[in-house]
């Protein structure tokens, strides 16, 4: 097993079709073959060894797609560098797992010599851009022109694929050791559970650095899909390509999906191709769902609840549970049951399952699971006990194995005393008509320990204030879970995957303290 | 990766939809999960350790598919016996892999006790039968009544899942080692590319022991499908299953297919629920694909050609290849192109591919290919060499990557220094309307080396003669590859696969030749 293999089958199958489309750039199979097989005797050429780590840091292109294939063929390892880190932080990932070789692109251009001046080993540099090459970078093109093929190098199965810094949501980065066989089974898994057409058009709008975005690459590697791909997120962008492309299905999570839907755009275009909406992050707010299944009638949404560490699907909510019947049932804010070859439970601090509708933290076990983190042994065996991966995230599950995520562990506000689910506050607020986004966080409190704080956002033209709030929450949920304190912005901080940074709405609460929660 | 995960997603999914109906006999989940794991505990209690092989000599029945999951949740190893063998033979797959525990149901009874008093270690014979135990065996029913449940070894992965011993059309037997990952691949990735609907009711009347039906059941796990269960290939039982279970698909070799498409009961049931055909050791006759077309509507045909080394599909020739555009370009006869997850190519003597539509060997790569042959390195780094299960079948490859199996590589018949392919042969004959069934083979020949043989059964209520089939050969086919002699039979021997037995039909003519081709 290895990740190169789907293209070996388009390459002997059907070398003429078109692999990527990049705005004006077509590449069929066969040229996307050749391209890889150069790229990967580049790569080679500038000292990548069998699984040594080859960085990438740049919007989402073709070349994206080229560099994840290239370093597999050539027998490297990815370590894709997420766009939203400062050089230290960039320079710490590159450093922590001895990558070599970085690629830029044009938007990052200004952070390239400084990381290379920062890092520990001084990395080569590839410009991937559109420009001539600046000084000090080698050409990506001139590499691939003037580079001999080689052959696929076929490492796969349990051999590293790729290593992913996670962080942004919390805590300290570590680097998750993806296998191909990792990355493999979860993608022919999802192709198990979602698959009913042949040849998709895929289109690739959020970052192809997230593990979400790459694994779902790796299943139209797979399938022989056509890749058509959007620098960076961008509503007028998505909807222009849904229709140019008759593009059949896209991930988009709702905070990306609400503003392609409030999109003036959005009435103009033909988006009769689009079939399937993926999505993950978080459920999907009622009033987003109601909208799209207005808006574009017969499409199918897949919710998928996972993480890096999982490679990163673990749980499945099928379209079903997104009609009339999931919406009454509310079970269309699940993060689904367990997917195709996962298996999931639900256990107590000591590991042991806890009883349905209980929560606990979700362990995971599964061909899917990490083989651990970068030099962080006692991390993993932290995260991996007994044979099965301890996510850190909070939920329980229902009679028919459905899981409801209440929270990260980490995320669990300790008030008097009293353990509070701050997914449970802000299922409560959000339901008031006039808050459209709402976070939910512990901040010090003398007297309780943490207090219950609300972060919300008022939908255009609403007009709430605090008391009203607290009052909406006393109807619903018990006086202590009810946010002591409210405070309205125009917008909440988000990562590149469209999660809340609630790290970063805590941080200035914490930042004289002693005990730090996250 | 375990093969008992299905079964454990359903536990915790589904436990009260139904799993498997034998008969009268219905299990839901809840109850194959409880005797599952009662079965462990009862076979740990009898020795079997973990990587320990445990036997069954038996019809298909629930209990067969009880077997599988059992051994495996018991951390064992499963080792199928060939119902078609004889006592040395079979005596002989036992103690060439240390076989301990045999499970005999009453088809199989009379051969218990030779098996037990031949076998180098007498293995503790388990009674799955229906009656009173017989002296000297313990009773199934008894021993998962008196056993505690034990929790799942988890075994997985490349932790050996069965031992399964080929032979049959070529040779002398060998242990096949698949590992759970070999036979975990196969069926998610048939599942990525056949599967659209959810919760299929599948019927099995070919032979559990087998790999083809055993990697099906293997699938079904996965997703929680029903498993409807024949004990044997009965034309007349497969039509009333089907109606009376409102059965989706089923898997049928072409000469069972042809049983019961020609059976009196055909016109007379109900089989509109029937969505699927699954076939292989073959490609289908024209006519018999035509009759089916026509007497089921809508039906969809799935052609796998496989081998017990690959775990086993290798290539999967998909319906739309068998319409009319299949039906007119001959698509219909190709074994298919390689399947998701496996990599193939068509090799010279060395190694090295040859150009498309040039016949030479298949060799496949993927995490379907077996570990290698119990106890048998030489045999092992025959068939596995550079990364690549070579499958001694020959085939072309043309240019969309569809396989045309032309022979085993040991069934090409040398005549006069010209190489003949006796599917080349069989395909013109069994165009003549008078031919029914036909097989080609070499026998020897004191001037050729070899000469070409043809049996052929003729369709009832027609006439030809010999000199009229070699006319007709003679306007399609060269001099050389038209049959020197013609043979007519009533029937033609089969494996209990559905392969024509060839070895069986070359015998007698071989006997006391001191060259011998297979």
């Amino acid at each position: 097993m290895y990740l190169t293999q789907g293209l070996h089958r388009c390459l002997q199958q059907r070398p003429a079709d078109i692999a990527i489309r990049y705005g004006e750039r077509t590449r069929t199979f066969a040229e996307l073959g050749a391209r890889v097989a150069r790229l990967a005797g580049a790569l080679q050429s500038l000292g990548m060894g069998d699984g040594d780590r080859v960085s990438m840091l740049a919007l989402n292109s073709d070349r994206y797609l080229e560099y994840m294939l290239g370093v597999w063929w050539g027998g490297g390892v990815l370590n894709p560098v997420n766009i939203r880190w400062s050089v230290p932080e960039i320079v710490y990932s590159l450093d922590d797992c001895d990558t070599r070789i970085l690629l830029v692109d044009d938007h990052f251009l200004p952070l390239a010599q400084d990381i290379a001046a920062t890092a520990a080993h001084r990395p080569t540099l590839v410009y991937t851009g559109e420009r001539e090459a600046p000084q000090g970078m080698l050409a990506y093109e001139a590499l691939i022109a003037e580079a001999q093929p080689v052959a696929d190098a076929f490492r796969g199965g349990n051999d590293l694929a790729s290593i992913m810094y996670t962080g942004g949501t919390t805590g300290r980065s570590k680097g998750v050791m993806q296998s191909h066989l990792n990355l493999w089974s979860s993608a022919i898994s999802r192709m198990a559970e979602f698959r009913s057409y042949e040849h998709a058009i895929s289109l690739h709008a959020a970052p192809l650095f997230h593990t979400a975005a790459m694994a779902r690459a790796v299943g139209h590697f797979v399938a022989g899909d056509t890749h058509v791909v959007l620098p960076t997120f961008e509503p007028r962008a998505v909807l222009e390509a849904i229709e140019r492309d008759r593009v059949d299905e896209i991930l988009l999570v709702p905070t990306m999906l609400q503003a392609v839907l409030e999109h003036p755009d959005f009435k103009q275009r033909d988006l009769s191709s689009l079939r399937r909406i993926y999505y993950g992050a978080s459920p999907i707010a009622a009033g987003v769902l109601d909208t799209a299944l207005a808006a574009l009638p017969g499409i199918e949404f897949f919710h998928a609840y996972g993480l890096t560490e999982a490679a990163p699907v673990v749980s499945v909510n099928p379209p079903a549970n997104h009609g009339p019947e999931g919406r009454a049932s509310g079970l269309y804010r699940s993060a689904g049951r367990a997917g195709f070859g996962v298996s999931v439970k639900v256990v107590d601090a000591d590991g042991v399952e806890v009883p349905r509708n209980t929560v606990g933290e979700i362990a995971v076990r599964g061909a899917n699971v990490m083989l651990g983190y970068w030099n962080k042994p006692e991390e993993t065996r932290q995260a991996l006990r007994d044979g099965w991966l301890h996510t850190g995230d909070g939920a329980y599950m229902d009679e028919n194995g459905y899981l409801f995520i209440v929270d990260r562990m980490k995320d669990m506000i300790v008030t008097g005393g009293e353990n509070v689910y701050s997914a449970e506050v802000e299922n409560v607020l959000s339901r008031h008509p006039a808050v459209a986004q709402c976070a939910v966080i512990g901040i010090p409190d003398a007297r309780w320990g943490e207090a219950v704080h609300a972060v919300v956002v008022a939908r255009a033209g609403t007009r709430v204030d605090e008391s009203a709030l607290r009052e909406h929450c006393r109807q619903f949920i018990a006086g202590y879970k009810c946010p002591k304190t409210i405070e309205f912005r125009e917008a909440l901080p988000l990562s590149a995957a469209g999660k809340i940074l609630k790290r970063d709405l805590r941080a200035p609460y914490w930042q004289n303290q002693t005990r730090q929660v996250s």
